[in-house]
């Protein structure tokens, strides 16, 4: 059934792989890195039970990880690439290997925020893996919040020393990746402090441990916080502080800096230091495309080979295939689409913080407040979209979505995880829709924006020509003077422009209409905000939705002629009109609620949503197949790519350990039967 | 704070306490055995790590589990009560006890389906515990499908006995509670076979252990399908079957039989076997309001005494607890608001099956397909609302809801099991879809229909009477003919009959709208229906969400004029309104799409939503604490009753045994430090 389906597909799947990844030269390499990884960790071999499902205790999970890590982290400075850098061999964020952290915030942090002696020193142990470094901001009682950290480093000019101390329960560092037993080193934020004046948090280079037996320092208390959902390769831990002493020169001072008497001179642009966190967040963007698309690949596949009932109504004689329900591939190509309006858009993504590091190198920090709003409204929407869609894909499973052999469970566990750390979401939202408001607010300056938010101009003067705010009812908080239906009939709704047109309409009106409520709210500043917050986080994800369906269309369209091209277009336009009428999309009502779609062209795009899933059907397996996931990446019995999930799943089930044990007593699980069952049979009760 | 928050409720805690759960007498009965049962399983004490959180390998995952088991099952012999026939001492249905099945599914089938005979011998040995029954019906290759079983029972005249066998890999018996090592016994569903004559699933009691030993009995292969999500304190298991002989008379013979001739004799009525699926349903419903409580509970709690941030827009001075911004409060009193629904809806699918017992054991059966319906629908609804309820409330927690030790994890991955077993929820929806088309099928000619559903002939009278079928527009599927605009204005909508008109439109409209285009179609009625399918889905949950709001509406209205009962109307008013507007509620522009609402009213809903929110939010904590969960139920370092958050959760971090053994070693984890990250820092890349 399998290679009927892959058989299916109108385009060539290596060239859409190639596409993915960015070219033939980067899919061979990979693929040649994920097989000598592969094979380092004796994960190759299919039939052979991974280990991590035949049990999962706390010290077995971290020895996985460690040993994947290590494997991962050597190939890459051995083979000298950056392939595993972010993401581990399972396609989750490197964080979730004791030596990711290195990579995915050490090494980063010293490159934007060390002095040159700094890095000269630091950089080349970091990256030839002679310390191992960390990443210590978040704390018991603090976490998206960096200012309310309480962590202290006070400056001592007779010692021309910083002491590192933590003074309360609450200043507990919580969380931050292989602190618990892996890191050598840390980066540790704490509120510099010097003749009793809090300069508020600076980084601060800290050792944790020996490196010559691991031991943690003086001062020094380190541990773990024990089993998450996930990301339990790696030790996430707690460490206090007592008294803690550091050269003073172990401040990163690329930016502030401190003089042995205890001079501070503030950093020449305060928000660089936010250029680490656009990074991280742009690394989370195009990472949660993949997750979501590997728990589409395992789903997607067993679509294929799982039979289910007579067919939809139950009319057919002989049972069909999960994937021939319509709500099966709705759900499914619908994710699907919105895997590669993630990946389009952590393309732009990439490209914009690639022109904002040349343009900050040369001094000009001005792109700043627009591409920390974009990787923040993109981190948040992409995040939900992957998280909430993972788990619909394992839910598409089935039963045996829920049993951890599927793979399912640890992706969606994994990518969960990305909605809530560097920057919870709805913190995200808010960001944005502070950042276009201020942008609103110039508009009405009748000062220029940001050239990249030129839309929100061209609605400004459409809108203002049309009524000054002054005859505005924001009573009722909406706008209903930008209001015109629109015009498109039938396959109109299939023009790029038109969808466009669509999403721009919808961000625009919510925008200007919450834009004025709150402008024009009689509450204090802080209220009304609080008021009017669930339509701000609106407001703030019809941009970034309209922001993803215009890259989408940009990288889409760029594209020569091809049936692969055909496809893509397909897909989007299936991502653009499914996002109106998805009964799951988020806030659609927003779509329509002031009239801009009737019911009758609400129903033409049903119509045209339905025709683009026949359309697209025949390509799903070549449309998972693409991203070019190895079975031992994807570490499930349902989803391999030979579609044996059957024999797979009973051939790992009958090699998990208690069932292993159990048949060398006879098929009895001894301790428990006699320990709890056989009493219980016995009990006179 | 948590005192500050408790004593800001308006009414009395422990007055709703005892509305939950049924009455005074009830609450005290159920609070003496959660507190016997934790006493027996040592889970009392608040500041002693839960077991489960410091390792959890499969073996002591179940050996956990058969603890908790046997203290639960036992004390309701001990005592006579049927608290922990259903639901574990943690809440979770009792299939996920290794002794759960015999109360949830083995004597409810028996009571059913066996006849007085097989009754008189096999109740009193599983009532008190002699025998440890299960239920085998799901099989690696099929699930809610029951007609796609592929185990046989073959008649052997000869002997008199039935040959139960596993013809195929696909037929193997996966899934079913309790088999790989913890039950004696079990149902099995096979297919009847008689002279090569295929009679389709029937029910047959098959011992699979010997009660001595616990090995499993010639023929039979069994043991355990692995780590899962959640359900690992049982043996979810394997079996399959090789020619293994019962006597004739353990088929359950209660409707169907088989005489020693062969002849086979027909049940009275097929569908009674469908009672025991209603049966678990009402089970399934009333459980998850619970665990949606649970995880409400915890987040509720850790948001009084979390704080994050400088208030709405950072415009405070001093941080502010999680739970005085707008979106946690809307977040956690919108599913509150839920999880009371989910709580009255499942009272009356109760009541409703009380009702039809009695009718059934009259003989009289004309009640399974309202009834069978009912759960159905309730069941997909309310363990959706559940399952994302939960998960969100756990993303309310940030980084701490995603450890293990939260007690979050755990709730989410259980309750979210609930959409998938007991059948998937998209085939529960289409199953509605099927019965309210019959029922309008029904009305179209004449006759008359179950009186409980009259609210569709009302709308059918209107609408025939409006437009015969022949006028229509189909094409676009939409019916413009009922449509009048809501003509409510401001505090009407608080009105519970204007609520409850706004649901009925919505589901009516949609009704009628799929119903003409699917009998109308012009494609073969398998196709037709797959290509409505998502309509038809949006059709089912309409109803079963007006159907949620009446009961809503029914439990509060009844209630004695009192503090309480004006919280929960509010809540109620909460409810309706705000899933009209909420942006997580699924396919909300039904509600709209057809101009019955406009945009100042939905703008007017939307402020009533807001002020609804300011009246509860005192009341937030004893709507939670009402349900009356104890510490040890709750399992949770962040929501205990006390609220100690902090102190509790780095209490348990240091308990953990990695934590307790790398102390010893002074702080190294030894094994990890010198097998994989000296090697790193040392090797020469």
């Amino acid at each position: 059934m399998m290679d009927k389906a892959r058989k299916a597909a109108s385009f060539n799947t290596y060239e859409l792989t190639c596409l993915i990844h960015g070219g033939a030269d980067i899919v061979k390499q990979r693929r040649a890195a994920f097989n000598r990884v592969e094979k380092l960790t004796g994960t190759l071999d299919p039939s052979k039970l991974p280990c991590s499902y035949g049990n999962m205790d706390r010290e077995q999970a971290y020895d996985e990880g460690l040993e994947w890590g290590k494997a991962a982290f050597e190939d890459g400075i051995t083979h000298k690439h950056t392939i595993f850098d972010n993401i581990t061999p399972r396609y989750v964020l490197s964080n979730a290997s004791p030596f990711g952290l290195t990579t995915v915030m050490f090494i980063p942090t010293l490159r934007l925020q060390a002095t040159a002696e700094q890095r000269a020193k630091w950089l080349p142990l970091a990256e030839s893996g002679k310390i191992n470094g960390a990443y210590c901001q978040t704390e018991l009682g603090h976490g998206s919040f960096v200012r309310g950290i309480e962590t202290t480093a006070t400056l001592d000019t007779n010692t021309d020393e910083f002491v590192i101390h933590s003074p309360t329960l609450s200043s507990t560092k919580f969380w931050p990746g292989a602190i618990g037993f892996s890191c050598t080193h840390s980066i540790v934020v704490a509120r510099l402090i010097i003749r009793n004046k809090d300069y508020g948090p600076h980084l601060f280079m800290v050792q944790f441990r020996s490196l010559s037996d691991g031991l943690p320092l003086r001062g020094i208390d380190l541990g773990d916080i024990g089993l998450k959902m996930s990301y339990n390769g790696t030790c996430n831990g707690y460490a206090t502080f007592k008294n803690v002493r550091i050269p003073r020169s172990d401040m990163l001072m690329g930016n502030a800096s401190v003089s042995p008497e205890g001079e501070y001179k503030k950093s020449p642009h305060a928000k660089l230091s936010y250029a680490t966190l656009v990074y991280v967040r742009t690394v989370i963007v195009r990472a949660v495309a993949f997750q979501l698309a590997q728990a589409l690949t395992i789903a997607t596949r067993y679509s294929i080979v799982r039979e289910q009932g007579l067919g939809p109504n139950g009319l057919a004689t002989t049972e069909s295939a999960l994937i021939d329900y319509k709500s099966q591939y709705y759900r499914l190509l619908t994710l699907t689409s919105k895997a590669y309006a993630i990946l389009f858009a952590s393309r732009t993504c990439d490209a914009e913080y690639a022109i904002l590091r040349k343009q900050q190198d040369a001094g000009n920090h001005g792109g700043l407040p627009y591409n920390h709003t974009l990787a923040a409204g993109l981190k948040a929407w992409a995040t939900q979209a992957a998280s909430d869609g993972a788990e619909d894909a394992r839910k598409c499973c089935g039963g045996q979505g829920y049993l951890m052999t599927s793979g399912l469970p640890e992706i969606v566990a994994s990518v969960t995880a990305t909605a809530t750390f560097e920057g919870e979401n709805y913190v995200l939202w808010q960001q944005v829709g502070r950042y276009l408001f201020k942008l609103i607010d110039t508009l009405a300056d009748r000062k220029p924006i940001e050239p990249k938010m030129n839309y929100l101009a061209d609605g400004w003067a459409h809108f203002s020509w049309m009524s000054p705010l002054a005859t505005w009812r924001p009573s009722d908080g909406c706008v209903h003077v930008i209001h015109e239906p629109c015009s498109a009939r039938g396959e109109q709704f299939l023009d790029a422009n038109v969808q466009l047109s669509i999403y721009r309409h919808r961000a625009l009106r919510l925008i200007f209409s919450a834009y004025t409520a709150l402008r024009s709210s009689s509450l204090p500043p802080a209220e009304a905000w609080n008021e009017h917050m669930m339509n701000i986080i609106n407001v703030a994800r019809a941009h970034v939705e309209f922001v993803v369906l215009q890259e989408f269309v940009s990288h889409t369209s760029t594209l020569p002629a091809s049936p692969m091209k055909t496809v893509l277009v397909n897909l989007r336009s299936l991502f653009a009109l499914s996002t109106i009428t998805n009964p799951a999309s988020i806030n659609a009502i927003s779509f329509i609620e002031d009239g801009y779609l009737s019911l009758s062209q609400l129903s033409t795009i049903r119509d045209l949503v339905n025709s683009l899933l026949d359309k697209l059907k025949p390509e799903i397996v070549a449309l998972t197949d693409a991203w070019d996931f190895t079975d031992a990446s994807l570490c499930s019995a349902i989803g391999m790519k030979d579609g044996n999930a059957y024999e797979t799943l009973m051939n790992w089930t009958r090699q998990i350990p208690i069932n292993v044990n159990a048949k060398k007593d006879g098929g009895v699980y001894k301790s428990g039967w006699d320990g709890w069952i056989d009493p219980v049979l016995r009990a006179r009760l």
